[in-house]
């Protein structure tokens, strides 16, 4: 009988190995897709790409053989050659090709020059050739960032105690009622998407004090804007035992100062590639939403049309503002109205027209919504009355906390829209690897 | 203004602080649910739950105030006492408490009896109240144990340079093709949702040569058995450069190692608390799929009815086997029918009728499929034309091919079978949080 082993030395070297000192003059293969080649007569330059980053090689013509000579752009090779210091080539070396196995040939020659620095090419002709156009380094140093804002998401949430759960996607009823749901047939019942984990996290306070969640969400939002997404990844936590929706708020910051240290001492390639200044986490102001209408209103001169909510424009001057006067780029808006926020906000006591609940601004716009719930299974019952809901439906949600609930709030992170804004982009699409919206459903 | 600062160090403890050395005889606040009273008349008992497990507090009846006299079973409360060593107390001690303060109140008392060493209902009764039947300490902590399955699959394939991706789950159009899809209306336009990540996977590693993703999955099968579920949690990767689908097979078999060394050094108190013993990851036996069919049929008698497939009996005598002749708990087998692979499978090319895939199972259930995919272009072509599938509405994924992609393999594994079966349980909805079957949408 035969057994499988473990992982076996792979017989190339990764990029980053040749680059060792004792590398400089040793013969090396490694493997890659060619992202270039510049012919210069005599020898050529082929710059291979794996996920360490760009390689050259190079081809001196005198020397090559049939191999060496057929090798061209989006094919996979396994080249040897000679490893050579050189100061002109990136990371100081370049390969001496020998000899090339050629993996795999493409059929036609790539449709976008992945290769130039800035892809030559509009949003749109980006996202139709979705997969080509992330071969672009720089394009695809945008999703490392991201894996980098969720493993550090999910790293400081485990040392803090939280449980990872997995909810589910499909369900009977959702958290925040009628519309901008997706609806389905399951088995001949009906069904909607998840807009959110909300029931579900709160329903696992009472298991696990504290939980997470990294995973889709659907909204079948009617908006065309460049912030919005018919399926995003949420990054929900909720916890526990909390005195005040303050702790939720310093949950958030302390969580989003070890994101930027996880992307500073691990992405710290891609964050110097993308020329990426990463937002102050030290310092992140708090201000109650009528305070930070009022303040806007009175600096830029914009009248307040819309009392309860916040306008788009609105929470650009409040980054606006709290840039200019603290050089702050983080701002949590606290105390929203009770009518925009959903039944599970907590009422402020102070207050009820006001919940305890926040978001969360980084360069006026929101990418965290949060806050305390209401856990008390009566005040509960009232709010859904008040707010004209019907508890039909929701029974699984409300005998949680009829058979007892922890104080608790939690939030939830819209992960492209903190992606698009650490990398200074302006439309959420360009931080999403497969984006969703009102007219885009492939690739 | 006010500024958000980090974490402020809670003025309560959390219990594994209390077992410190020098807390003995110290006062001590601690927070948590009531999971049970006992009144000994002189003397109550009443027992903590925290996410960090259960602690004994004691009220001498003689000293007790009106709070501790309200204390009931389903409060979640703040506690105040002196530490005190006891050796019959869970972890060797107790709290005598001096005071409480009652942070919320059930309506009703608990329908389940949580308090108990096993749930004393039946699985359906512990899937109708789901979110009250995980307070129970055991039925929890399956799920720790399946946080801990999750967090070793990322950390390992991280440390291996796989790159985490997200993809979308609506979709106009899936992988496998026409059965066993949920559909539904996104703007007037038909889609689907995803029954795998495949052709983004795939896709993506033209980009990052190594991907995973972990995320729901959804298919419409009108299984109604005790190891499908309808929505479950797909641990993928793919990785290019492979030079045999044994590349897959071999990473699959290391981070299965690490997955169970992860469990060893971070849940063995839930291992210990489930009494769970981890399967042997050193040693998993290879077996090609005709002769697995033959050894099986030889040992114990059974004809082979289908010899294109594997009937779950059948999966179950090979599990069976290859204990009983290997001490084996995993095995991979290999070379599966093509008939019964999708077309994106590699054709062994010393048979076409075989594929270069493996499905990997435990204890004789199928817990993983994968292997290595076709990366030609025409190959592609060729083999959608025989299995008679329309390359329609598969242009994005087929782009990829056409302009060049290196070899590659990969694996998705079935996160709650996989559970299940370290849980030792024999129905897939006992390993997860809230499961969906044809019969259950809620909750």
């Amino acid at each position: 009988m035969e057994f499988i082993a473990g992982l076996e030395k792979k017989r190339t070297m990764r990029f980053s190995e040749l680059m060792r000192e004792e590398m400089a003059g040793r013969e090396a293969s490694v493997e890659g897709m060619i992202h270039s080649i510049r012919d210069m007569g005599e020898i050529s330059f082929v710059i291979l790409r794996s996920r360490e980053g760009l390689l050259q090689t190079v081809i001196n013509g005198r020397m090559a053989g049939k191999e060496l000579e057929e090798l061209c752009t989006g094919q996979a090779v396994r080249v040897m050659g000679v490893v050579t210091r050189e100061e002109r080539a990136p990371h100081g070396i370049e390969l001496h090709l020998k000899a090339a196995r050629i993996l795999s040939r493409p059929e036609e020659p790539l449709p976008l020059a992945i290769d130039k620095w800035a892809l030559p090419t509009s949003l749109e002709g980006n996202l139709n050739r979705r997969a080509i156009a992330l071969r672009n380094v720089r394009e695809r140093a945008k999703f490392r960032i991201q894996e980098g804002i969720c493993r550090g998401f999910r790293e400081f949430l485990t040392a803090q105690g939280f449980t990872e759960i997995h909810t589910p996607k499909i369900g009977a009823r959702s958290a925040e009622g009628g519309a901008n749901l997706f609806r389905l047939q399951y088995f001949h019942k009906p069904a909607v998407l998840a807009q959110s984990p909300q029931f579900y996290k709160q329903m696992m306070v009472g298991v696990f004090d504290r939980v997470f969640e990294t995973g889709p969400v659907f909204r079948a939002e009617k908006h065309n804007t460049k912030r919005h997404l018919n399926e995003y990844t949420s990054l929900d936590f909720e916890m526990g035992y909390i005195d005040s929706f303050l702790d939720v708020c310093r949950m958030e910051a302390e969580l989003l100062r070890h994101v930027m240290r996880t992307l500073e001492a691990e992405y710290s390639e891609e964050l110097a590639l993308l020329k990426i200044t990463l937002p102050d986490t030290e310092k992140i102001p708090c201000v109650r939403f009528d305070e930070a209408k009022r303040l806007v209103s009175e600096k830029y001169g914009r009248p307040i049309r819309t009392p309860y909510d916040l306008e788009p424009e609105e929470e650009a001057l409040i980054g606006r503002y709290f840039k200019e006067e603290y050089d702050a780029d983080f701002v949590f808006v606290t105390h929203y109205p009770s009518k925009k926020r959903p039944f599970y906000a907590m009422a402020d006591p102070k207050d009820p027209s006001y919940t305890l609940s926040f978001d969360l601004l980084l360069g006026g716009l929101e990418i965290t919504t949060g806050g305390q719930r209401i856990h008390d299974y009566q005040m509960l019952l009232r709010k859904l009355e008040e707010k004209g809901l019907e508890p039909e439906g929701m029974e699984d949600y409300l005998d949680c906390f009829k058979y007892g609930m922890p104080p608790h709030g939690g939030l939830g992170i819209g992960l492209e829209r903190l992606t698009m804004k650490l990398l200074g982009q302006d439309n959420v699409r360009e931080a999403c690897l497969f984006p969703r919206d009102m007219a885009r459903l492939r690739p």
